[in-house]
């Protein structure tokens, strides 16, 4: 055993940062089996020095985390602030500068993880980001290492927890949107301004990064298909219900059948209840994974919140720190097959489409025959109405999004159709 | 990228070891860039050397697995024979002659995992078992790894699909444990000789793995306690739904409530139905992992086969290979805590107790008092009764397994109990 420690500097000290430091001084002599050598914080930048942080040695904090990160004796830096700026550049210095990095930042991941991914090879450092993606739940070591001998074709998961509280809400109390957000943000489930949550930025930064590593090639964030959740109405939701369904905000990452493209996507979905993604309830997140040989692999835990989050950096800590004792790196980028990333329209899928339409005879006719003409075919055709008004719920085969797009084009000009009121892809079966 | 393949020896070629060696081909190109280097297949030992092995070339088989270990040019050894011997005589032979291990033998590792680990050490080379516990899903690194800054306090898993496979079908339709079993027979989830699964005995030994891992201390298969599910009947069932439950046979570790020990078991036991434990089907598996920090996490997929084996095998091999590559070794053994295994008598959980007694007033107070003298505190009882014929169920709280063995022991003596129908433990709340 090792005793001169190894040292730590920590870059941002809120939720998650502060349980990181708390649990690196709590359960030092743990770290320091499963090491091989204690490890010591050297410091932690901050914006707001003059803030109290219970348990954390005041001689520690710093508002030049520059400095910190160009010490050059800092073995390694936790990035915990989020965000691309300063968040880029303090990496980039820290793996100049001798240091590995275990990051949260999923933003940055997603945005610009190839460039981050070759300074660190560069200078032949580590850069882990269990906590990106997920909060505590294993992914991406999983899909990096235990899947690493397999052919992953598919990850469908709930990614956001905020959105998974919302959507539960809506389905368990019958609210609307707006109701169920002003619960969430009440709990502290949402934050005060909820764009990235609601509008899947959030979602998609991790659909990116877990679509690198599953297929081994590079997936950015403008990559990522990206519908939120605020057009999902108590209409959807009831309507998903009769389907023996309930609508859940996914990130799906697919291999294309013929294997030379992959898709990436966010959107609102209908799963069967019988999935296991239907039961995920609050603001729990899981992620099934579909490999060739493994099969239906599935994770489940707390998606967000300091503690989890906590958990995830200090298992990447304690590999990059064993990784820096025996002189090696862990396995970097792997994009090797460089598969290029396929538009939405290539996306094959179902769909659920809500119409209301004129209360007469042939409509049913004229919308199949819509259908039709795009190559659309329909699975099963719900058709209601009262007092002149009607309405048709038409569930599609597998079909492309460009065929299903073309089919909705043509059906706002029917005469006979007087609103397409929700279209919604249907996952999971 | 290096030219010169690692070279590979296989010991064993049923159903996981020729899923390896497809795979290993079919796949090559896909393991040499996650490598780095090609690996090569250059032996695999079997005993029936006259079968056909598709895919296999026939130069490559042999007999001699000892001579294929101590070849001394083979990277990494991978061990599907199972058993006790002569996997470990190999295994042993295969560290002292320059490779690394890759196996999926549970009872060998539960039986002398710690002796198997002293040698890789002393050796210089690895030890992984991925495939051991819960075929491909990722349990032993997530555990190992990614947990490895957090404290786990408790494994909870469905780890054996026989049993998961018998219990579902007598939950769904009724049938008695016998009935069931023949369909599983049937179906080929149960072997000819089911005593390894329906006793328990696989089970134990993956909680043995799991128990030593997520503790970091030394479990063995007789430091399990264990029961099977042989007495498991049509009526438990039945009650368990009464109760909003399910039967499930769990392997379960904890850490004690003053964490100075650790306890490991295997038996059926009453889940309830909103439990995500309970709703797992068939012969898949999950393990549900509770820690400090992270919280709840569950693990879910197919928990055997060759196919999802294979896929974990060759997740290792991946690891394996790319540590022989750098010069190093992944993390070993990890038993510093040194906590001691309590004997079942201290294991602190609740009860379903089903008693046949005379239907005459006075006897619930006298089975009350029989359980306040053991000091087994009573949550609810159930009285039914009719021709003279009567049953209580009563449900107790939390208490020492020896206080409600002792209570039990005394219930028998009353000359108003007529037998014990069944006693359950109560767990997952």
């Amino acid at each position: 055993m090792r005793t001169r420690p190894l040292k730590v500097a920590l870059l941002g000290c809120g939720v998650v940062g502060s349980e990181v430091a708390r649990i690196m001084t709590t359960h030092a002599d743990d770290l320091t089996a499963r090491i091989g050598a204690p490890v010591e914080l050297v410091g932690v930048a901050v914006r707001q020095p003059s803030k109290v942080r219970a348990g954390i040695d005041p001689a520690l904090i710093t508002t030049d985390a520059t400095a910190l990160v160009k010490r050059g004796d800092v073995d390694v830096v936790i990035e915990v602030i989020g965000g691309i700026e300063p968040a880029r550049a303090l990496i980039t210095a820290a793996f100049e500068h001798g240091a590995s990095v275990v990051s949260a930042n999923k933003a940055l991941l997603a945005e610009d993880g190839a460039a981050l991914h070759a300074a660190a090879e560069e200078h032949g450092r580590d850069l882990y980001y269990e906590a990106a993606v997920a909060g505590a739940i294993p992914l991406v070591r999983p899909l990096r290492e235990s899947l690493a001998g397999d052919k992953v074709n598919r990850v469908l998961g709930i990614v956001n927890g905020t959105t998974n509280f919302i959507l539960d809400k809506m389905d368990s109390s019958g609210a609307g949107y707006s109701e169920a957000l002003d619960e969430a943000t009440a709990l502290g489930y949402a934050e005060a301004d909820p764009t990235a949550d609601v509008e899947g930025f959030d979602a998609a930064a991790k659909a990116a990064i877990l679509a690198g590593i599953a297929f081994h090639t590079r997936v950015r964030i403008g990559d990522v298909h990206r519908e939120g959740l605020t057009e999902v109405t108590a209409a959807d939701i009831a309507s998903a219900k009769r389907m023996g369904c309930t609508v859940k905000l996914l990130a799906i990452c697919e291999r294309a059948a013929d294997g030379r493209s992959v898709t990436a996507r966010v959107h609102p979905a209908m799963i069967p209840l019988t999935h296991p993604l239907a039961s995920v309830r609050e603001a729990y997140n899981a992620v099934f994974v579909e490999a060739e040989a493994a099969g239906q692999l599935m994770f489940y835990g707390p998606g967000a919140g300091g503690s989890p989050t906590a958990s995830a950096v200090l298992g990447d800590l304690v590999a990059v720190c064993r990784n820096k004792l025996s002189g090696t790196t862990g396995p970097g980028e792997s994009a090797y097959t460089r598969l290029p990333v396929s538009p939405m329209g290539e996306v094959v899928t179902r769909y659920h489409i809500s119409l209301d339409v004129a209360d007469k005879p042939g409509v049913l006719a004229q919308v199949a025959t819509v259908f039709a003409e795009h190559d659309v075919s329909i699975d099963t055709v719900r058709q209601s109405g009262k007092d002149g008004e009607a309405s048709l719920v038409v569930v599609t085969h597998r079909a492309p999004d460009a065929a299903l797009s073309g089919t909705v084009e043509a059906l706002r000009k029917l005469d006979t159709v007087r609103g397409v009121a929700s279209i919604m892809r249907v996952e999971g079966e």
